[in-house]
């Protein structure tokens, strides 16, 4: 059921705000990268204490605060340094969050689906990212160290774009970029077995292909809950007062909006396809099943009355006129190919053979 | 039919606010306990007479007035003391009441559903709670003396986390997160069983599997009618007057909100899966069924025409030269295997074999 | 198709505001009761001319005025002599409306309907009830001379509650309670066929019980109709000036709509569980249609080879060696018992047997 | 497919603007009759040129021009000469529009769809209307010299109701009514329909009864497709300025939105019949057949091991011992019976008997 | 899976703004036309060099760029000396935009899709059209030089219609009509092809008929893709400012609107029908399996016992004395016509003969 349910009843109980990891695995211990950049300079490193952090976020430069892995002491101690309210510390240890956004005096919180198909397990698997955006900075943890948001990294070092142009909130807006970018993806993995299907579909449909078809409509379900809520998020995103978000950036906003509305579409049209692929699975297999009968019927239905004509002139009673008679046998035979011709124009009118 | 739709006929025809208990149990006597609390001291006692509260709720203490069982003249008693509507004291004693928000002049009072699963008879119980939320108390009415309340009660002895440090509106917060808590303890075992329906389904499809179907839907059903309205509830909440909820509660609100929306999406995938798998199941049955029809249609179809043969040869005609012959029964063999390879190798080409 | 469209069609072509009574039967001359009360007084009569009725509706008291039967003409007199728009008396007299509310300067009309559950035919009955709501008045119009009003009457009578303190709009609201504590009642009783129908279903499903499924369908249908308009005429009432609904009695309002919510929900509920029944009875035939089919596989299966074998010795042949062979015959049962008990363990495999 | 799409891509290319009949037949030629009134006198007159009209619209008098047949050169100088934009002479002549409403300068326009109910056919026929309401006139336009407004015109003539005391306003609702009472007499005969499809469900379900299912199916579409936009299409009427509808008819305008919605009901109800009839059909065909598989399994069952018995017996081994005993083929039909009493003790048992 | 998701991925990790083709096959070089004209004059020419353009937009004529072939390089040079934005460079490449609508300082962006209906693969191909709107000018990109913007510039060559004396808002309409004009023909194309599909359903169902259900289901999926969204953007149109669409031209927007509705309509219409075509289908198909069933059930159950009689009197026991009785034989015929005659009885009124 991953990806759809988890164990969040391990917080029953505790006081709101205590950041308990949800997930199944351990949580990483976090890991810090801090990036600092502006039109002209541009500085990366590792940091090992929370507290360094600080300097950065006041320094005039857009800094994006990168961590990797949710360890709850972690997270708690980088939460309180830079104090972020501990509700957004237990939001990004939760990471069973809907994607949402909520707005703080001199930040906005919000929380996204990262979605990646893995090929070996054909499952997709479900990364939450969480992003913090103030005036000049961006502070962004996701579960892994994983490697979505190089691309952007690589963009920044190489001054490519107008990325070193522009504020944090157009870092913003590249990361969403990135995630919503990786919809696309999904979507075409999955777009491409919703094909493969529907050719066996029509080739040779077997119990296995049903099993693909709900295993297909699972998968839609699991990536539609991560992006039916970023919709509203983004739209959110669109309205927020200019001091978090200029003119020029919400032209971007409104890009990656229409993004994730073409997603959606997708993911509507597949769920309508995967049920029109279900209807064509049932007929098919009914389809089959009334050939076989029909096989059945008609050899039933020949032979069973010249068996029992053969049975009539099996039996032994003593005065039994015919099987006296000379001609006896061929007539018999006569009549029974007399009763097949008729029983198979029947079949033929009837248009069963 | 518990906890869809009970005895609620039997109002019928009284003067509206009333208060008739309507569950199918007896309701217990009412039990009342009164903690009184803040920053610095913490006061717990059980009262027996409901005038012995009023001094309490005048008091500048925070107030938590907990009443176990709904006896319909005890709460009028105490409903009355404490000056609350006719229409409130019915609510209460009525334990059909959706999830609801009432604003009055000086309180607020709602009513919620708490949801438990019970392992042995493996049904969603609903238990309602009713809520008086005022400047400095909270009044709160359950069914039985349950023991889902003792996490806050605990939590406000031992002085944890800030629940001291803040006002009634956090107490009743907390309150709801209990409940909100409570509804994914109880879905996370919905979703065990339909984790195991599942597999039932790909192993050894029954007609028990589709009752189970049916009783997890059912479930959902239920729970969905407890949950739904909650949105609602908690979304007036957050638009409340400031006297009632301050801004800082209100954070926590927003939170307690997004878990009401988790639940919602956690019920849909459910009836989203659930009716899934009633495809299943149905193709599966019927995917077994075409199996047994085809072994018949193969053994029928192969012997129907060889018994026939036989009885042929079986006949007492007098007159048939086939009998005299020296090699008719190898030879009749040998059509008899002939016709044999024949009817399996069309099997085989029309992929039924 | 009682209660869902009628003879309608008989009004086709005649100018708007022509009263035509559109019911099944011959509408009753209409039977005029006035009671007027206040908090001291109660005075009850019949009246036989509408023309008394005039200073009854200008006295300072609550004045309730009773119609029982919809003569087209009566209707006409009485609307007359009080004042009511033509469109009124059409409404009144054409029992098909839907529930709904519509303002004029001085009075409030609005339809509703009540709805009995007939035990002897197993139907669902309704009866269209008419209020106008003045500022001192209420008028009422009903089809048959029901008793569903009596208990109001008797609380009036006996100045139980509160009813004799309250003005015109709390009487108003008791005759809405009424009527929709009316549907709790129904609702019960489909509640109880509903699950009836359920035990039905598991222990031995037969093409009745798809008709009763069907039915219960049509009623659920007929019931909403009533219903969910209903839900607006009141919220709509909630919302009317502070002349005609004071503030006090909007509190009931706002309780009596809460109880239409839970009947919607309710409907809902079991339409539902409806279809999810159907889903099962479906299943259960087909069901059992596998379980007659195995055993006709298996049967056929095991004897069609038999049957075979011995219609093999059976042949007249006259060169066949193992006719006079010593040990043929029980040979010939070794072979038979050996192929049988493959089978059996080939179908033992499969889980068929 | 009548009524439900047609040849509108005649048009493609074209400029808009240019009024092109897209109906199945040639249209009919126009042919107007003007109707003037006020409350003391009537005029009625059939006229030749379309400038003859000019002068009845400027009079103070209410005038109706009406227009049968809608040759496109015919309604072009009409509408010419009237001044109305070119598209409305567009919309007037293509009828394939929904009911919609534009509002112009001086002059409201909106089309309508009556509907009737072709008794041999058994089909839906769909006819649009056009109305131009202005200030003391109305323009109407129908598509061929239909019947449905003579009563109107019946009514202007006697005098009968509050029609010649009213306005041009009153007069368009006059027509709307018309049209709309027109839906429920079509519906009662789809609802007469449905009831015999039942009926027949019940009695003896046909694959012909399928096809009417599917039939009346079609028949809803294309009758919801004229009646839905047309409730949008009254509401707006409803909110257009005091100039064009007065107060006291826009009570009026109110009713005959109540009809709209009660049509709209209905057809919901139908439908929601329809669809439940369609499950029942399926599950009675399911059903018959399983009796009849019933039959088939029960004698198969019973007499294919008898018939097995009596060939082992009618095998001509030479040494088969039972052959010589005395009491041998009593014995044999004594095997038999206690057989088959046992098989049919099974089958009671199972309830297939 | 064309028309429906497609090569998106291709953009990921890219930098916002960054313009990439994503179809199927390699984009044409960009082929420029000019036209422009007022009311007297008319020009048009093929322009080489995108700079060329620059004079055309500043004179007050009505100018007309259109752009065929969307080669990545000639777009942003032709974007880039008109000074469009980059992301409008990047939706007028990105050939997977939704319809929309973007609203710069100085012009309005949209985006179109133009289906054509492809005769001999009975594929709908979707192409998409951008659209710029400045104050006197258009810019119009298409991925392919097709021809369905013909009809308007021979309309403009030929000032027919009121096209010249109109602005550009005017020839953005008209060439938006052309569009929705072109889903009208191929609806009527998909709607000939699904009244077929009718016809063989009723006359003889086959596994094909099913495929063409599916392949119609898939077809309104992409054109209710293309469709659905345009009615947003044209009722966003007549919401823009006075400066971009003049009143005059408001009007026609309108007009296009109710087209688009009406097209959405008949895209509803028809996956009504198909759906219940597909309802059709599947009860032809079990009626036609019954009817096989029936026959082979009567073949069955009247020849199985007669074939059991006759087995019994062909055993060669020593003593059975019915073999010796002189009428045996024509007795046995009597009780075999007897049996058959009950038989065929019982099955004519249980009504399966």
């Amino acid at each position: 059921m991953a990806g759809i349910l988890l164990r969040r009843s391990r917080k029953s109980g505790l006081p709101p705000g205590t950041p308990v990891y949800v997930g199944e695995e351990e949580p990483l211990p976090a890991h810090i990268t801090v990036i600092s950049y502006d039109e002209a300079s541009y500085d990366e490193r590792t940091v090992e204490e929370p507290s360094e952090i600080i300097d950065d976020l006041r320094s005039p430069d857009i800094t994006w605060v990168n961590v990797d892995g949710l360890k709850t002491l972690d997270i708690v101690e980088i939460g309180t340094h830079m104090g972020f309210h501990p509700l957004i510390q237990e939001d990004i240890v939760n990471t069973l969050q809907r994607p949402k956004l909520d707005e703080y005096d001199d930040h906005v919180f919000f929380v996204l689906k990262m979605i990646t198909y893995n090929q070996e397990t054909e499952e997709v698997e479900i990364e939450q990212i969480s992003l913090i955006l103030g005036d000049h900075y961006i502070v962004s943890f996701q579960e892994a160290s994983g490697d979505c948001f190089d691309a952007v990294r690589q963009r920044i070092r190489d001054n490519k774009g107008i990325i070193r142009k522009m504020g944090a909130d157009y870092l913003a807006y590249t990361l969403i970029d990135m995630v919503v970018d990786g919809y696309f993806t999904v979507l075409e993995k999955i777009g491409d077995r919703v094909e493969e299907i529907e050719d066996e579909l029509v080739e040779n449909p077997r119990i296995e292909t049903l099993h693909d078809i709900y295993g297909m409509k699972r998968k839609m379900i699991a990536v539609r809950k991560s992006v039916w809520p970023l919709r509203e998020v983004i739209s959110r995103l669109d309205k927020l007062g200019n001091s978090k978000f200029r003119e020029n950036t919400r032209l971007y906003i409104r890009d990656v909006y229409d993004h994730t509305i073409q997603v959606i579409d997708a993911i509507e049209t597949y769920r309508d396809l995967l049920s029109g692929m279900l209807d064509i699975y049932l007929s098919s297999i009914s389809n089959k099943m009334n050939q076989i009968m029909q096989v059945l019927t008609i050899i039933g239905t020949i032979f069973i009355p010249l068996t029992f004509l053969a049975g009539i002139y099996g039996m032994n009673f003593r005065y039994m006129p015919e099987l006296e008679w000379r001609n006896a046998y061929p007539a018999l035979w006569l009549i029974m190919i007399t009763v097949t011709i008729i029983m198979i124009a029947f079949f033929r009118r009837r248009k069963w053979l």
